[in-house]
Protein backbone atom coordinates (compact mmCIF):
# COMPACT_ATOMS: atom_id res chain seq x y z
CA UNK A 1 0.00 0.00 0.00
CA UNK A 2 2.69 2.24 0.80
CA UNK A 3 4.13 2.00 -2.75
CA UNK A 4 0.98 3.19 -3.86
CA UNK A 5 1.11 6.14 -2.33
CA UNK A 6 4.57 6.65 -2.92
CA UNK A 7 3.84 6.17 -6.80
CA UNK A 8 0.85 8.59 -6.63
CA UNK A 9 3.33 11.20 -4.85
CA UNK A 10 5.38 10.67 -7.56
CA UNK A 11 2.82 11.19 -10.69
CA UNK A 12 1.15 14.02 -8.70
CA UNK A 13 4.88 15.86 -7.06
CA UNK A 14 4.50 19.54 -8.93
CA UNK A 15 1.05 19.62 -8.23
CA UNK A 16 1.47 18.47 -4.47
CA UNK A 17 4.67 20.84 -3.88
CA UNK A 18 2.80 23.69 -4.96
CA UNK A 19 -0.58 23.05 -3.08
CA UNK A 20 1.56 22.19 0.18
CA UNK A 21 3.47 25.66 -0.63
CA UNK A 22 0.80 27.36 -0.72
CA UNK A 23 -0.72 25.89 2.33
CA UNK A 24 2.39 26.32 4.03
CA UNK A 25 2.86 29.88 3.29
CA UNK A 26 -0.48 30.70 4.68
CA UNK A 27 0.72 29.34 8.07
CA UNK A 28 3.92 30.81 7.95
CA UNK A 29 4.96 33.41 11.08
CA UNK A 30 7.62 35.93 11.15
CA UNK A 31 10.12 33.67 12.18
CA UNK A 32 9.98 31.25 8.98
CA UNK A 33 9.74 31.42 5.45
CA UNK A 34 8.65 35.51 4.68
CA UNK A 35 12.31 35.92 5.40
CA UNK A 36 13.59 33.51 3.09
CA UNK A 37 14.05 34.33 -0.74
CA UNK A 38 11.21 31.73 -2.93
CA UNK A 39 14.50 29.72 -4.34
CA UNK A 40 15.50 28.68 -0.72
CA UNK A 41 11.60 28.04 -0.11
CA UNK A 42 11.89 25.95 -2.84
CA UNK A 43 14.54 24.21 -2.44
CA UNK A 44 13.81 23.13 0.88
CA UNK A 45 10.19 22.44 0.73
CA UNK A 46 11.17 20.37 -2.59
CA UNK A 47 13.92 18.58 -0.19
CA UNK A 48 11.43 18.20 2.15
CA UNK A 49 9.08 16.17 0.19
CA UNK A 50 11.63 13.98 -1.15
CA UNK A 51 12.61 13.08 2.27
CA UNK A 52 8.99 12.05 3.22
CA UNK A 53 9.22 9.74 -0.12
CA UNK A 54 13.05 8.25 0.85
CA UNK A 55 11.52 6.81 4.07
CA UNK A 56 9.86 4.08 1.65
CA UNK A 57 12.11 4.20 -1.45
CA UNK A 58 15.66 4.22 0.30
CA UNK A 59 17.83 2.16 3.14
CA UNK A 60 17.24 2.92 6.41
CA UNK A 61 20.74 4.32 6.39
CA UNK A 62 20.47 6.10 3.38
CA UNK A 63 17.01 8.09 5.26
CA UNK A 64 18.68 8.73 8.72
CA UNK A 65 21.26 10.31 6.95
CA UNK A 66 18.96 12.65 4.66
CA UNK A 67 16.86 13.40 7.85
CA UNK A 68 19.57 14.71 10.21
CA UNK A 69 21.18 16.92 7.08
CA UNK A 70 17.54 18.24 6.59
CA UNK A 71 17.18 19.26 10.21
CA UNK A 72 20.59 20.87 10.51
CA UNK A 73 19.45 23.13 7.83
CA UNK A 74 16.53 23.68 9.47
CA UNK A 75 17.57 24.53 12.28
CA UNK A 76 20.55 26.93 10.48
CA UNK A 77 17.16 28.54 8.43
CA UNK A 78 16.18 29.66 11.78
CA UNK A 79 12.84 28.03 11.16
CA UNK A 80 10.55 26.49 14.05
CA UNK A 81 10.18 22.91 14.70
CA UNK A 82 6.34 23.35 14.06
CA UNK A 83 7.26 24.22 10.38
CA UNK A 84 8.19 20.61 10.11
CA UNK A 85 5.67 19.15 12.01
CA UNK A 86 2.66 21.31 10.45
CA UNK A 87 3.89 20.90 7.34
CA UNK A 88 4.13 17.08 7.82
CA UNK A 89 0.25 17.05 8.81
CA UNK A 90 -0.35 18.87 5.83
CA UNK A 91 0.95 17.09 3.49
CA UNK A 92 -0.88 14.00 4.54
CA UNK A 93 -4.11 15.95 4.53
CA UNK A 94 -3.44 16.47 0.76
CA UNK A 95 -2.33 13.03 0.04
CA UNK A 96 -5.27 11.73 1.96
CA UNK A 97 -7.69 14.67 0.02
CA UNK A 98 -6.40 14.40 -2.76
CA UNK A 99 -6.46 10.47 -3.47
CA UNK A 100 -10.25 10.42 -1.34
CA UNK A 101 -11.42 12.49 -3.92
CA UNK A 102 -10.35 11.06 -6.91
CA UNK A 103 -12.34 7.57 -6.13
CA UNK A 104 -14.88 6.13 -3.76
CA UNK A 105 -13.50 4.88 -1.03
CA UNK A 106 -15.49 1.95 1.53
CA UNK A 107 -14.99 2.55 5.16
CA UNK A 108 -12.91 -0.11 5.45
CA UNK A 109 -10.36 0.82 2.92
CA UNK A 110 -10.65 4.46 4.30
CA UNK A 111 -9.64 3.26 7.69
CA UNK A 112 -6.47 1.23 5.57
CA UNK A 113 -5.71 4.59 4.03
CA UNK A 114 -5.61 6.46 6.79
CA UNK A 115 -3.36 3.69 8.86
CA UNK A 116 -1.05 3.53 6.29
CA UNK A 117 -0.50 7.04 6.03
CA UNK A 118 0.09 7.52 9.66
CA UNK A 119 2.11 4.24 10.24
CA UNK A 120 4.21 6.21 7.07
CA UNK A 121 4.10 9.36 8.41
CA UNK A 122 4.40 9.40 12.16
CA UNK A 123 7.59 7.62 12.48
CA UNK A 124 9.12 10.36 10.37
CA UNK A 125 7.46 12.91 12.59
CA UNK A 126 8.80 11.58 15.99
CA UNK A 127 12.07 11.31 14.02
CA UNK A 128 12.31 14.98 13.29
CA UNK A 129 11.45 16.15 16.67
CA UNK A 130 14.22 13.50 18.40
CA UNK A 131 16.61 14.89 15.42
CA UNK A 132 15.53 18.78 16.10
CA UNK A 133 15.84 18.68 19.78
CA UNK A 134 18.82 16.82 19.92
CA UNK A 135 20.75 19.94 17.73
CA UNK A 136 19.24 22.19 21.06
CA UNK A 137 20.47 19.65 23.70
CA UNK A 138 23.73 19.54 22.44
CA UNK A 139 24.22 23.56 22.04
CA UNK A 140 22.78 23.77 25.60
CA UNK A 141 25.44 21.04 26.76
CA UNK A 142 28.32 22.91 24.59
CA UNK A 143 27.33 26.18 26.33
CA UNK A 144 27.78 24.49 29.57
CA UNK A 145 30.73 23.17 29.30
CA UNK A 146 31.81 26.78 28.28
CA UNK A 147 30.52 28.37 31.05
CA UNK B 1 -19.25 17.31 17.95
CA UNK B 2 -16.42 18.28 20.52
CA UNK B 3 -18.84 18.25 23.27
CA UNK B 4 -19.54 14.95 22.06
CA UNK B 5 -15.90 13.70 21.88
CA UNK B 6 -15.62 15.33 25.27
CA UNK B 7 -18.64 13.87 27.10
CA UNK B 8 -17.37 10.46 25.67
CA UNK B 9 -13.87 10.83 26.81
CA UNK B 10 -15.76 12.42 30.37
CA UNK B 11 -17.86 8.98 30.48
CA UNK B 12 -15.01 6.37 29.78
CA UNK B 13 -12.40 8.53 31.53
CA UNK B 14 -10.57 6.05 33.96
CA UNK B 15 -10.62 3.37 31.04
CA UNK B 16 -9.18 5.57 28.56
CA UNK B 17 -6.40 6.72 31.07
CA UNK B 18 -5.27 2.73 31.93
CA UNK B 19 -5.17 2.00 28.15
CA UNK B 20 -3.24 5.11 27.22
CA UNK B 21 -0.85 4.39 30.49
CA UNK B 22 -0.49 1.30 29.17
CA UNK B 23 0.33 2.11 25.83
CA UNK B 24 2.90 4.88 26.53
CA UNK B 25 4.90 2.43 28.86
CA UNK B 26 5.28 -0.02 25.42
CA UNK B 27 7.04 3.74 24.10
CA UNK B 28 8.78 4.36 26.42
CA UNK B 29 12.41 4.46 26.82
CA UNK B 30 15.29 4.83 29.37
CA UNK B 31 14.92 8.68 29.30
CA UNK B 32 11.28 8.79 30.37
CA UNK B 33 8.38 7.09 32.44
CA UNK B 34 11.03 4.16 33.44
CA UNK B 35 12.80 6.44 35.94
CA UNK B 36 9.58 7.44 37.30
CA UNK B 37 7.78 6.21 40.61
CA UNK B 38 3.92 4.91 39.35
CA UNK B 39 2.56 7.84 41.27
CA UNK B 40 4.05 10.32 39.23
CA UNK B 41 3.30 8.75 35.75
CA UNK B 42 -0.07 8.61 36.94
CA UNK B 43 -0.71 11.76 38.67
CA UNK B 44 0.96 13.10 35.30
CA UNK B 45 -0.59 11.34 33.41
CA UNK B 46 -3.65 12.10 34.49
CA UNK B 47 -3.03 16.07 34.26
CA UNK B 48 -2.04 15.25 30.72
CA UNK B 49 -5.66 14.20 29.81
CA UNK B 50 -7.32 16.66 31.77
CA UNK B 51 -5.32 19.37 30.01
CA UNK B 52 -6.43 17.48 26.48
CA UNK B 53 -10.03 18.35 27.99
CA UNK B 54 -9.70 21.74 29.32
CA UNK B 55 -8.84 22.73 26.00
CA UNK B 56 -12.66 22.60 25.26
CA UNK B 57 -14.22 22.92 28.48
CA UNK B 58 -12.31 25.79 29.75
CA UNK B 59 -11.39 29.58 29.00
CA UNK B 60 -8.58 30.37 26.13
CA UNK B 61 -6.88 31.70 29.15
CA UNK B 62 -7.39 29.01 31.65
CA UNK B 63 -6.02 26.60 29.02
CA UNK B 64 -3.04 28.37 27.99
CA UNK B 65 -2.89 28.77 32.19
CA UNK B 66 -2.26 24.89 32.16
CA UNK B 67 -0.41 24.32 28.79
CA UNK B 68 1.92 26.43 30.04
CA UNK B 69 2.48 24.50 33.37
CA UNK B 70 2.21 21.41 32.01
CA UNK B 71 5.35 21.62 29.82
CA UNK B 72 7.18 23.01 32.60
CA UNK B 73 6.50 20.09 34.78
CA UNK B 74 7.18 17.83 31.41
CA UNK B 75 10.90 20.08 30.97
CA UNK B 76 11.48 19.52 34.95
CA UNK B 77 10.46 15.35 34.64
CA UNK B 78 12.60 15.34 31.94
CA UNK B 79 10.55 13.49 29.78
CA UNK B 80 11.40 14.20 25.65
CA UNK B 81 9.13 16.08 23.28
CA UNK B 82 7.86 12.76 21.61
CA UNK B 83 7.15 11.50 24.97
CA UNK B 84 3.73 14.60 24.75
CA UNK B 85 3.45 14.40 21.39
CA UNK B 86 3.25 10.57 21.04
CA UNK B 87 1.08 11.03 23.99
CA UNK B 88 -1.63 13.15 22.51
CA UNK B 89 -1.66 11.24 19.23
CA UNK B 90 -1.92 7.74 21.20
CA UNK B 91 -5.05 9.40 22.89
CA UNK B 92 -6.54 10.47 19.37
CA UNK B 93 -5.98 6.92 18.17
CA UNK B 94 -7.95 5.71 21.47
CA UNK B 95 -10.94 7.40 21.10
CA UNK B 96 -11.28 6.83 17.58
CA UNK B 97 -10.81 3.22 17.98
CA UNK B 98 -13.27 2.97 21.46
CA UNK B 99 -15.90 5.86 19.41
CA UNK B 100 -15.82 3.58 16.05
CA UNK B 101 -16.31 0.39 17.37
CA UNK B 102 -19.36 0.90 19.10
CA UNK B 103 -21.52 2.02 16.68
CA UNK B 104 -21.35 1.75 12.49
CA UNK B 105 -19.88 4.84 10.68
CA UNK B 106 -20.27 6.05 7.42
CA UNK B 107 -17.90 7.32 5.28
CA UNK B 108 -19.15 10.82 5.50
CA UNK B 109 -19.38 10.28 9.03
CA UNK B 110 -15.73 8.75 9.72
CA UNK B 111 -14.69 11.97 7.81
CA UNK B 112 -16.27 14.21 9.75
CA UNK B 113 -15.00 12.14 13.32
CA UNK B 114 -11.53 12.61 11.92
CA UNK B 115 -11.16 15.93 10.83
CA UNK B 116 -13.19 16.92 14.32
CA UNK B 117 -10.75 14.97 16.13
CA UNK B 118 -8.11 16.88 14.08
CA UNK B 119 -9.38 19.86 14.67
CA UNK B 120 -8.92 19.48 18.48
CA UNK B 121 -5.76 17.36 18.46
CA UNK B 122 -3.43 19.75 16.23
CA UNK B 123 -3.35 22.80 18.12
CA UNK B 124 -3.36 21.40 21.73
CA UNK B 125 -0.17 19.75 19.60
CA UNK B 126 1.35 22.56 17.74
CA UNK B 127 1.12 24.17 21.29
CA UNK B 128 2.62 21.91 23.49
CA UNK B 129 5.66 21.77 20.87
CA UNK B 130 5.85 25.36 20.96
CA UNK B 131 6.13 25.86 24.73
CA UNK B 132 8.54 22.80 25.13
CA UNK B 133 10.86 25.01 22.28
CA UNK B 134 10.58 27.82 24.24
CA UNK B 135 11.69 26.20 27.37
CA UNK B 136 14.97 25.40 25.18
CA UNK B 137 15.45 28.34 23.92
CA UNK B 138 14.96 30.00 26.95
CA UNK B 139 17.96 28.19 28.52
CA UNK B 140 20.09 28.91 25.39
CA UNK B 141 19.98 32.20 25.43
CA UNK B 142 19.99 32.53 29.64
CA UNK B 143 23.18 30.78 29.18
CA UNK B 144 24.67 33.05 26.24
CA UNK B 145 24.26 36.15 28.42
CA UNK B 146 26.27 34.17 30.89
CA UNK B 147 29.23 32.95 28.99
Amino acid sequence: MNKEIVKYIKAHEDEMLSVWMEEMKKNSDERSINILSNQVFYNTSKEFIDLVVSNILDTDEKFNEKINSFAENIVALGWPLTFITIGLRKLKEIIYGKMTSEREYTVEQINKLMVDLDLWMNPINDQMIETYSATWERTVSLQKIAL
